[in-house]
């Protein structure tokens, strides 16, 4: 069984009967919902909030019961992938364009996982492009503030064309290599108007389940 | 002549040919707008951006040549309006609906007037309802969030239905009454996950025209 896999399985293990769960995009975590999808059809009850048009597509197939983020009073669990994690499970997201919805999600929920292979886990975050999604109005002088910054940005693309989210912006990677101070960071790019969000996500999980060595291994901070 | 059509008028003086402007909107910058049609008319070579599909429409029908705000580096001169300005020329923005892309057109500007009546100008910033800018994707959570700080919040309705705005986000309108620390809250609204822009505009404009008694005023920071 690959990394993925084994990290994406074990989450599975910290589901229980009547949570409303949160379900993140990507890879990784796409094994647990296939997972959980194999365990609702057994009987679990759950109820699932999406994060992305790719997940809800996943889900609706495996029969999962889905609903809206503005449904619920609050997440259970919440189950994701990441695209880096340090030891102080800072992590950068969104290498799939999600990174906004899984914010909203992780932040509306009680209890938040990331699975990961082990190549995911960095002494220091950047080394990955930091995306930070934008919107289309006014996004070259985005462009333009964060250059002047020294964060090497570029309009992500697709066939040449910007890529899109699903909320209709586009993404703008952050070619920085080393985050020396990834709160200074998020706090710049907090203020920045015209980003919607960015993938930094600090302080947000709270396990990180690293497959390894075939085995999942289980951080707690 | 009514105040708000002095104010607007007065500003179209600081317009030279050559200019890219920044146009707002509203029912001040609307007479702002009328003057600047009449303008072009008569030979003035200006090119506009616009903050709003109603300011486009209006800029088309009186024959002002528009670009992208994607397309110019920067703009020359941008006259809005507000709907609250203190001494210190923090304003509130966006009773119309239209702060994010107001925000940033006023940021990517070398000078920034505003063109308001006399009943907008305030001690303190917070009798108008400060508008917030937020995602459908969990505008409940926000809600939640902003009404356990205190901000009484509460949705933007049109017809029982919730307001859109050109990027097809809700408002949601915080009744505060006084503002005590808008740095602070400026701080607190963008570090919000769910939040586009909000309606707290600190330390951008230079110049500000109000109509009263008969004239239009301006005043400098």
């Amino acid at each position: 069984m690959n990394e993925k896999q084994l990290a994406g399985e074990k989450a599975v293990e910290f589901v229980k009967s009547g949570m409303i769960l949160g379900l993140g995009t990507g890879s990784t975590v796409y094994f647990t919902i296939v997972k959980i999808g194999e365990l609702v059809k057994n009987g679990l009850q759950i109820k699932a909030v999406s994060t992305s048009a790719a997940t809800t597509h996943l889900a609706e197939s495996l029969g999962i019961p889905l609903v809206s983020i503005n449904e619920v009073e609050s997440i259970d669990l919440t189950i994701d992938g990441a695209d880096e994690v340090d030891k102080q499970f800072n992590a950068i997201k969104g290498g799939g364009g999600a990174l906004f919805f899984e914010k909203v999600v992780a932040l509306a929920s009680k209890q938040v996982i990331w699975v990961v292979d082990s190549r995911k886990r960095v002494e220091q975050l950047g080394q990955f492009p930091l995306p930070v999604e934008v919107t289309k109005f006014g996004h070259t002088h985005v462009l333009s503030r964060l250059a002047a910054l020294g964060l090497n940005p570029a309009v992500r693309k697709v066939d040449g064309q910007p890529y899109l989210t699903d909320s209709g912006n586009y993404i703008i990677d952050l070619h920085i290599g080393k985050i020396e101070r990834p709160s200074e960071l998020n706090d710049t790019l907090n203020a920045m108007t015209g980003v919607v969000e960015h993938g930094l996500f600090l302080k947000v999980a709270q396990t990180v389940i690293v497959g390894s060595n075939g085995a999942a291994d289980v951080l707690s901070c």
